[in-house]
């Protein structure tokens, strides 16, 4: 059960409103790796956790402090959507195709063409649960595995996606509220990626995970193939990484280059198809002969 | 530029077709996981580097060994979907709603009410680039980045959470083939989180990056905020992980546990609306006033 | 910022498990008229909400308690899914092609095929943000518009459909945990109806807002034809209802039926494409003449 | 079966083109509350009712006239991109990325750079089935539950949300013939939103409905919560609105605010995972021994 | 503008319910080559078309037949969900996941299993504007790019997929209601066919069109390699089509077979990355410098 | 199993960048007629073929060659994106919204505005599996039925839509190194059009189809139909085409106007609705006494 406080966890207002910016910082909020994400990501996980108490409470933890932040940047794209211009200017608007073509076009005209019309047309000058090109936040953007040490990897990987976004949104903008206010969430998402990194070592030294997850597959793999990097590429410049010599990192192989690999599978041999499904076969003769064979026939075929 | 061999990397039909586990085989092709999801992650994260040849080279040989993994998944799907019923038994259908009281269900029809119908009706006994309750595989699913530690802690994370999938359908089965083609798999993953892992070592050892992503987080944030675990769940249970107490990952600080945290922020005060978007505004008086009013006072109100 | 309560709002564990249950069960979390939808829809009105202060504190209380309904839902599912028979039968596995011709399917096996796969393979028996055909919740199902009474019609019309299908789910078991459990959210949606019909009539004798929304419809519009209904299907059944006589439900016009609509405008007439899109025009002599022509020529013929 | 007419509902043309308009104008076609929402949720509507003729003659008469509508705004749209400038000016594209550094940026260039790029590479100038931002009209947009009052709030809400984008995109040009256009549209949704406030009252004068949806919900429902407020977030603002004192809107009960609500389950206790999931256990021993036991002792352990 | 007719076009009810083949079925409603895939594919086609009348007119009459065919499958999944079992029986509900051990399931149960949830959660018992697994239609189906011979093509094809998947749905049901139903169906897409076929050899005969589509691609491209077959993958047996040799089908000049093509273009050179992108670069000394650089330096660099 | 060559099949570098125009590109990469889409739609039913190995082979050797065409396009847009401006220039930058009111917008802040913010955010400066809106590719764009004479018309209409797509973006740049990129494409596109009208034509030749696909249409359809043109729409233009007179193009019957349509069928009595779906019935009596009936009841009603 949650509890709201009405205090925002940080917030600086931009100096002032900046509409194309506000579509841009839509990426933080409802992208890929926006905070929608990581506040799913970790609640469900969270809520799906059978593991130690303190796995569970840790994910419960920072998915509500994460909800916070969709909070947070809401607030501030209502602030840069202020005074959105949503029409042309009045003399700008007379021919909108070829404009004054002896002057230049209207700065104010530029946003009016380049914002998200949805911040004007469906959110009335609020956030929205979508994207930097608009595209809506969904369910599959999120992992919630049950085995925490493939989740924590997809909570690194999220929070090193999205601290590299907020730093690539924090250099385009040259608001000192928008920069303090991001600088905030970068500080955040530091701490979200030491926090990963630690709550991964804390997982092996409690004896639940091994390098590789999850443990059984040493078991289930045909473990000859498993420590080879296949050369698919023409040239041997990936012969040059840690990944191709050396002890593997699970420390129980080691690791080989196999520069010209070669299939080990046949060609395939897919069954001729059901003649109910008109699919093309191998001769005209097979085709179109679908109509109801009596089923006691194809039964005897599969035994 | 790309080449085809016809032959398989490696190939084992299964002893007999199955096709419900046919289209639990899909989540391994189209899922956020699946074979797609990595043959195109690898694929667009090598067009897209920048970075030294052996990186780009490597990203480039695992991302074209993929698209024959997607190539071994669909024929074997195709296996298991030889002969499906796609229509009930002649007894059995006589009365589908209510079937024989008396008897049991025919374990065929059971397959035939439980198969998924695109397999029949769209495919024609074909794999589908989609996953195991049908959803499409889609862009959203892959992410190039540009920067390589962000990524390849990405493609530790879909090789992780690939692996723990593969290793489901392998409990799933108790076919013979199946589980022999689903072992060789198994292995590659193994070695394809080794490779991740050997992969990020690599990039620290050449100097490119530390542990937090990018670099210059450190820079721009606020970073008396970057070591701090805030409690925002009741009960303190996650005060006893890593991520709590000791250094941080990074080495660069110190891990605090902020057990009560305190919002930093202001009550929320989002600008009053344009009139001309007709959303509610403090007060009734405000409202509806909308009607064209001249643009230049609104210029005016935004200096 | 908000904060969590280990504790369920209300929670009564099933009796005993139901997979397939559980993948009709989660429609309740993210179908489009899921807790999903509703924690989401409430919590962006508020945070998008400039209107007096009692309107937006009541948004964030409920949708802070919507999201542990979500919370509450997934703690079920889990339940649901305990004990998943992921794998078919020993003896049912052998051939569940044509399985024991003889004798019936196994009902266990029947959950085996038929239950979301993805709640093994992907959740690991863990809730997942998406409907009961696996679908992904996304951002489009949620509205937010800024106009209260616009939202709080968008509001009713959510726990109209929401309560429904929860009777609906309630009389798809007999499990006496999951009906009590759903009793309890059956009676918070009762309440959120009366909720949102209190909240329009509040909105109103506040002074806000009329019965049509926004107000300045009234002013732009062609009100000639604002109080007609138009019978574009044959027979005139739809003359007998409350929509086709009497005064407008606004008290600003009188309903008339027109029995034979006819249309107002012209015949289409759009312009002829332009040759560089290769569009087809009227003549074949317009076509294909598209290698570059100077475009001083075309901003002549636009002028 | 449906007829068409070739004439127009209604229609005046733009007296210019504006490809940036035409792009937002896509948001009444399809968008979440566009014409093809209204047009295919009334259809549905009417295909699935079962109840009294009126009801179903209606909904068909008005998804008929919708589907009119959609052609009205297709043939607006296709006169918006008339001429649309598809390429840089001559001067101006030789440096599309500096320009002329001294001067402005030709309008014209502008609106090159704004308008909807499958506006030109995709429809030829014609309108798409895509909302504003170019995201494509869906069917989860829709919803027709059998139920006709949860349907006809449906429909309230849609009719609200639509008016109130039509008034907005009203407000966003200057254009004389566009602004008539869309003031019929603004009147017929003037109607729309009072012939479903209409139609509820019909079908609650009939007997069919009474406040809540469905009736059945008292019945179910734990009513002792049917009527409370919980109050969520700090504050106390909520307390003044009517949906927290007096009596309920469905005359059966009073509201009561709960001001600090408390949580009435316990805490979660998900059941431990299966081994075969590979998902994380309370304790290390428990993991990994998933190598396949045999599904009698599973089978016991469910009894 | 348009009308409807309460009759239907054709039906036929089906001899008894069959939830199971209803959620089949509605991939002739929803999927990608439904019938509103159809239905708004002509509709947008005609109402875009630029071309004589005799086209509009042709897309106008047969988009407005298919809102009809879209109407009689919704009425005819209504009849084959009557009575749909949504709840286990009474003593299968008691252990839903083992059931009786010793005896087969039910085949009622089987139903209540595999049907589409959405049938009963959602719908209420009736049709969806979704395909056979429950995805969502939508506008990213259909194509309308104002080229008459390009969009015919693309009629074709999906009237060629489509009577495709109705042939197969007729091979999947020994329902004589059902059947008969759907032979109209088939012999209307029957007609179809013909239909883009004939219109194809109109547009050529008026003098529209050629073979290849745009007529200018002759113009524009290298022609050298307009007639080459490149053979990419292992083995000739792809040197014995049509397509290998003799005179191309535009009759502009003759099938060449190249067996071992080579690349034509350079090894990539992508441009070095913006280091406010954070990208890795080819050297680390490159990286991280991206703290606020002049603008005008980065001008002068492009320059 | 697949191989890569690191020489691109085709190149030329772009004399300069040019974001917005990298923005319009990507409709060629992943777009539903994008590069993506015909190399896996190819390649899915190169792996699904069951017909002779000469469409087998064929139909990987394209699907190999397009995996090279996406990474043609990938490069070129990454030089397109080369020194994208992300952020606003020092002065302009000052006041966004207003800008200087007195002079023109500069135009690198117009390209600042309008190119696809993801570039920036998400790919830092790469091409990404998405179209000219940001909409992300995704399975249902493909095809793969396994029938060839179906696919081969979805590959010609893909081809079709294709080039017609490519032609226009090579008339929307004067860039001469996009420009001769592009020529190189649009010759190969057209190679592939004249390709699968040869393989067309192959199959015919080789006894597999005939016109009409699936041949055994005929043998189910009411034939009486077959040949009818319906004329759906008012006026008689449509009575003009081939598709209304003379001989069906299958050979097989003559093509009938038929003028004034009507309806075969009846009005559709789709049946009463189950009371626990709480559905709208005929009249108020038969609601909502849906308390759990003993389930034998309506089983009985079922017979």
């Amino acid at each position: 059960m949650f509890y709201h406080n009405k205090k925002l966890q940080y917030f600086t207002p931009p100096e002032k409103p900046d509409p194309v910016y506000a579509k841009k910082m839509q990426e933080l909020i409802g992208g890929t790796f926006g905070e929608m994400t990581v506040m799913m990501q970790y609640l469900f996980q969270g809520w799906n956790c059978r593991g130690p108490a303190k796995y569970r409470d840790m994910l419960l933890d920072i998915g509500t402090e994460e909800i916070g932040h969709v909070e947070m940047l809401a607030t501030m794209i209502a602030h840069l959507l202020d005074k959105a211009p949503i029409k042309y200017q009045e003399d700008g608007a007379k021919d909108p195709v070829v404009g004054a073509v002896m002057g230049g076009s209207n700065p104010r005209d530029v946003i009016t063409a380049a914002m998200n019309p949805q911040h004007a047309i469906v959110s009335g000058g609020g956030a929205m649960p979508a994207d930097s090109v608009g595209f809506p936040w969904n369910g599959r953007f999120i992992v919630a595995s049950g085995n925490l040490l493939a989740d924590f990897r997809s909570n690194l990987h999220a929070e090193s996606q999205g601290l590299m976004q907020a730093v690539r949104l924090y250099e385009m903008t040259d608001d000192p509220g928008v920069k303090d206010h991001l600088s905030f969430m970068i500080a955040r998402d530091t701490m979200h990626q030491n926090q990963w990194l630690a709550a991964i070592e804390d997982l092996k030294s409690e004896g639940f995970e091994e390098t590789v997850v999850p443990r059984v597959a040493y078991e289930y793999g045909k473990n000859e193939f498993a420590y080879q990097f296949w050369n698919h590429s023409e040239g041997e410049e990936s012969a040059q990484g840690r990944w191709a010599k050396g002890p593997s990192m699970d420390g129980k192989g080691e690791f080989q280059y196999v520069a010209n690999p070669q299939p080990l599978g046949p060609e395939p041999q897919p069954p001729q198809p059901d003649p109910k499904l008109h699919a093309t076969p191998q001769t005209p003769q097979q085709q179109d002969n679908g109509a109801d064979a009596p089923p006691a026939v194809r039964v005897e075929r599969i035994g």
